[in-house]
């Protein structure tokens, strides 16, 4: 499959998800607000993909921009400004604003004129493309270990090649069990409201031909309690620096019934994802999204009129309940708080 | 509101639950392959409804036999037999179709004449419609002193007015907390794949000005964890002798989620619902449904080709994580065995 997000001749070329699976469409952004939009309707998602994402839209402020010095800055800074109020939570998003603009500062106080800063900044964020798809390998490598030989995983919303420039986190470990030859059925999550599980990860795993069986969200207890479930994986949008993991709003309750049945619950993630500054989750924020996610399916009405609804997108889990935080460079395990450093 | 079910002028008249909440229609039944159909399209549906139902498609079959024996009691056995296809999990069905098979062997071995026998079918249906609000007002009225004063509830599916002829079990419970001044706030599942909690729960509450929040079926943990969950009360398909429950798909994980955060988990059902032939909830047959239900959403498919999915419409809680069992005849508590008898 191609990549999720891709900078060719200039442009972010990207996998419109939201028209996923009915349609595999590719879209072409020329200029950071574009890539601000696509953030923000999730046409891209996923914490590596937007962080990624974001670099580009920097890369397309930076290779709009005059080539005198403050016009310059003053373009990127406001690309920055932009892209980062597209999404809170997922700190991808601004570890890749920050690195492409570090890169940028760096470049001009060392005096390098405009149009070769111009091109080291397209060279950063297109080499984030690439570093992306060895981490989401390494990452995979990592964690097959902790799959067993053959069973059943379980995973939430999508941590896929989707979430990422290609193969994925959480699917990536479980890509890696399969290429070394471990027998993987994969659960997936439908994940209301916005069904990236039933959309997504299913689309990419049956694209693979790895099988994959859709459950609504309220399944998993169930299937924990017939000893269906061997071991649960998903992504993260932050990791706090006491392991706490924000990640899609379900993935808490798959770890206390995880921790109930006694199945290891792990979270596959860059390091790019773990944000030291935060001592715990609670200081992660939760972006709320639109009631009409709730209120509406697919353009229908479900909902009766006079009611309210919530739509936190992300909770919490604390690191307790984490078996282990498998990351590009290791797999990490509790105590979090050394571990992670 | 109107009655769920009813029998009026030799018909029975019900709510088509499969239009709510765009549309409050109701629909007249004359035969019992009408009924039956409707309880297997789940225009009605909720366990002691369906026991309503079925017992009244059996009033049909009586009311439209001949007046010989013979004939009759294979009228009424044909109807019975095609009403306890339908669904397999609540066993109020079975007991609604065998009140009334019952009531009508011992008036003929008490060689009462069948046209005599017919109208004892029919009162005998129709009290059942009288019993189902007393028992649910009396679910309600011993249930109330479980609640907060003021607080949050929390339920799953629908076991509200339409899951009965009126009122409801936990919603009845619900309704008579607020009856006796307590202030609560519902949060209400909306129960994939077939949004009961989203389309009727929240639509009956609306209509009683009881405020109430829709939250997506993986929002609950997150909920709990922020305190903002007093307690769990939903309804049951079939309770075992020893206590365990079977209700709507993602009941268990609400209870263990309940248990990992202290917060008492309650179920409210007429005693109907209690099947003491069965030792544990393992013994409990559990209804497998269409795939289209998890495939599709008001029509639209959300799954991509080539995927597996399950749809087992309800799973079993244990005992051991539920704190009380509300019935019409007061509360049950543990051990079970003792308390159900």
């Amino acid at each position: 499959m191609q990549r999720t997000v891709d900078y060719i001749n200039g442009r972010v070329v990207m996998i419109d998800q939201t028209q996923l699976p009915a349609k595999l469409v590719s879209i072409e952004l020329s200029s950071p607000q574009e890539v601000a939009d696509a953030i923000v309707k999730m046409k891209v998602r996923g914490a590596p993909a937007i962080g990624v994402a974001a670099a580009l839209g920097i890369a397309l402020a930076s290779a709009s921009a005059n080539d005198t010095e403050d016009d310059y800055t003053h373009i990127l800074q406001r690309a920055a400004d932009m892209l980062r109020k597209t999404r809170p939570t997922a700190v991808n998003l601004f570890w890749g604003i920050d690195r492409t603009l570090r890169t940028a500062k760096e470049a001009l106080e060392n005096n390098v004129p405009v149009p070769q800063v111009k091109q080291i900044i397209e060279q950063c964020a297109v080499a984030m493309i690439e570093q992306d798809e060895e981490i989401c390998r390494s990452i995979g490598a990592n964690g097959a270990e902790l799959l067993p030989d053959e069973g059943h995983v379980l995973t939430h919303c999508n941590a896929g090649a989707l979430a990422c420039v290609s193969y994925g986190t959480a699917l990536g470990v479980i890509r890696a069990a399969i290429e070394r030859g471990k027998l993987i059925h994969v659960y997936a999550d439908e994940t209301r409201p916005r069904l990236q599980g039933m959309k997504l990860t299913c689309f990419e795993l049956a694209q693979d031909n790895i099988p994959v069986t859709a459950i609504a969200d309220n399944m998993a207890g169930m299937l924990m309690r017939k000893g269906r479930v061997d071991c649960v994986v998903v992504g993260a949008d932050r990791i706090a620096a006491n392991g706490d993991v924000a990640n899609k709003i379900g993935t808490y309750p798959l770890a206390v019934l995880a921790h109930h049945h006694g199945i290891p619950f792990y979270v596959a993630a860059p390091t790019s994802t773990i944000d030291l500054s935060l001592q715990t989750g609670d200081d992660i924020p939760i972006e709320t999204r639109s009631r009409d996610e709730m209120t509406h399916i697919e353009g229908h009405r479900i909902a009766p009129m006079g009611i309210e609804v919530i739509n936190p997108s992300f909770d919490v889990t604390p690191a307790a309940l984490v078996k282990a935080i498998i990351t590009e460079k290791g797999i990490a395990r509790a105590p979090y708080k050394q571990s992670l450093k």
